[in-house]
């Protein structure tokens, strides 16, 4: 293993002696270290970092300003004078989350430690253009704090989840399969200058895979992958403990894996691949092919009450019984299996977290990816192996797209910025 | 991103207020910085950590007890007593490394760089017992410990990269598709009582990837995947400039992912496996029937001459201008390159190696194995993408297996060890 990754890539990037961006790093992991616990002196800092005393109390004075950290009691006394002991301020502001799926628009208001303080949840036309989507984001945001009593000035940042490859440095979606007409859109931005804070964008199953590791069946887990099977299917990883990103933003993009040599048309322009064959549409478009041919009584008058079918009908199908709807459902959960099985033997996590709206349909998805996983993938890579339904839900999305900013706000870049204005 | 990795995993792996693995991670990061630095005070180390002086010192003490650092010179004057200069003590020590290959078994003498100082590679038969392997790479370490003036306490551990699945905390074996008699022989441990130092064992894909990490073509870079392909195929994972093993040691097993739906059993039990339809045993069972067939008289000439084929053959073969030879070489960076193209989709790192015996089969394979990956992975992941070949070749494997010891060496946990021995 490499030695304190995090110290000593800053260095190497920083050149041989800065020692501005070690400090951040310092100050970074004392705020954690304030975070983590319930009261903690500056001595007790010093203690635990090998930190010099002034080291801390110049940290400390950093968090204070940034408004993260504040004075709260004072230690038992052990003699002489009483320790003042070191808080993290959870009230020190909020985040505006927003997570944009194919069909749905969520937008939440969350504090410091990503919980949602107000939620809304709604159906949105995805064919809307970027700036209509962020402009309605930025209203609905408006009336959650009103509601709320919170003003502008609290809000620390924007975070956005949305369904597509994202160039993370430049907050920008390249060819996505599902909205077309953000192509090159300059999300972040465009955010930031709609919000007035900073904003971070990400791919959803990034966010939602944040979201896990935050408060969710991820928490504490080293290795994961969380796979979103929705109107598409995407994957997020996390490795040792953080999201991982990759050279260019895009890792985890399993919905355009090649999965047989059909000429089924994917959305993205290739054949074959995992998300025009297993998704939410492919599902919705063998049900409607069975209720037109007749193959499911069940299928055909949901059909016709609905005028067509989705991923939650066909669910509820299978849920009453119908063999065909339960077929369609096993045979998508088989390939995404399939496909994630590759992933595992590649990538050897301990826990795969399977989320999004089509794995809402019911057990008969998650056992039919049990099956595949168990079935196709190396044996000594599932013999710890976990692969379980998300616990978060509709909720992983907006969690994940609060603590997009929360992982910046308390960064070591961030903090070595306000050491930077301030000196 | 995460705050500082290395500390933070430490305190919480070790409970609320340990004090000594955090030291001792500091303790690891100022080796880092010693070793990465030409002479470096004690002050210039309490600048660039802000630790204090005190812990600078004690910390300083524990590295030179350990004998991994040494005072040499002083200091320009800048006024006042002249600041002693402190430096990785290079000649502290050696390392024993092993690469076991298929056919194959190398043993080096390493210095504390990993750098290899003496070097023994011979053919070897796979089947020999596990004891037998081990007894005769003691005798060649012996051999080489002797011409190099180098006695046993100067030994200060042996690595050993193998070709098989390997539960890394146990230095064991598990399920291995080639070393059949090694299945759970607890290889570590019998190297330690051996060898009589710490024995460190891996996979030889992460073996090779950490020799092209430290001294190869992935120096400095912060995700690359290293694919071995000889007579079996696997891969080593960099992810955040360190080796990557998953939950249970065995990410990267390429080898055994499913390419088609045909029924060549593999070597694992399973059929329609990457390593038996595109690895060297693979490569020279289809130029052997071409030879038999009469469809190559390249390849017939050969096989008369040296009585069965090799990859290495084959690479003759189709640089002479055999168009069979050239016609599987391709088949077989074809099908390669359609796995890696997965990988990359799901990883996306910014480079991948190629190496192992039958990649230096030439040119033919390299672009195979691109047009492959650049047809059938997501653009974005390839944009910034190289595909290259191995720089270090043989080395790659004894390299990786030295560095497999020091990175143990130079370890917080190691550290941690030493100062509890002390105190």
């Amino acid at each position: 293993m490499k030695l304190s990754a995090g110290m000593t890539d800053s260095n190497q990037r920083y050149g041989k002696f800065h020692v501005d961006i070690s400090g951040a790093t310092s100050a970074a992991h004392i705020l954690k270290i304030i975070r983590n616990h319930d009261g903690v002196s500056r001595a007790e800092l010093s203690r635990i970092t090998g930190l010099s005393r002034s080291t801390i109390s110049q940290h400390v004075d950093t968090l204070q300003k940034m408004g993260l950290v504040c004075e709260s009691g004072t230690a038992k006394s052990t003699g002489g004078r009483k320790a003042r002991l070191l808080q993290f301020k959870k009230d020190g502001g909020y985040v505006i989350s927003i997570d944009l799926g194919a069909t749905s628009l969520s937008v939440a208001l969350c504090g410091l430690e990503a919980e949602p303080v107000a939620v809304d949840m709604r159906d949105f036309d995805v064919a809307a253009s970027p700036c209509e989507t962020i402009n309605r984001a930025q209203r609905i945001a408006s009336e959650l704090m009103e509601s709320a009593g919170v003003d502008q000035s609290q809000i620390r940042g924007v975070g956005m989840g949305v369904p597509g490859p994202i160039e993370f440095n430049s907050g920008t979606l390249v060819g996505p399969a599902i909205l077309r007409g953000w192509n090159r859109y300059p999300i972040a931005d465009a955010l930031q200058s709609r919000f007035g804070c900073p904003a971070y964008v990400d791919n959803d199953a990034n966010v939602m895979a944040l979201g896990e590791l935050w408060a969710g069946a991820g928490k504490g887990v080293e290795d994961f992958i969380f796979v979103k099977v929705g109107t598409g299917i995407g994957a997020g990883i996390v490795c040792g403990g953080q999201l991982y990103r990759g050279a260019d933003g895009c890792a985890g993009d399993i919905g355009h894996v090649a999965v047989d040599y059909s000429d089924v048309m994917c959305a993205c322009g290739n054949t074959g691949c995992l998300e025009a064959l297993a998704a939410g549409a492919a599902i919705a478009r063998r049900a409607e092919r069975a209720a037109v041919e007749g193959t499911s009584q069940i299928l055909a008058g949901l059909m016709k009450e609905h005028g067509q079918l989705t991923a939650k009908d066909i669910g509820l199908a299978a849920l009453k019984g119908d063999p065909v709807s339960a077929e369609i459902i096993r045979d998508s959960g088989r390939l995404i299996g399939m496909v994630i099985a590759k992933a595992i033997t590649f990538f050897n996590p301990s826990l795969v977290i399977i989320g999004g709206g089509v794995s809402k349909t019911g057990d008969l998805l998650l056992a039919s990816i049990r099956e595949s996983v168990y079935r196709r993938s190396l044996p000594l890579a599932t013999r710890n192996l976990l692969v379980q339904s998300s616990t978060l839900d509709d909720s992983a999305g907006i969690i994940g797209a609060a603590v997009l900013v929360l992982e910046e706000l308390f960064s070591p870049n961030r903090i070595a910025q306000v050491i930077a204005d301030s000196s």
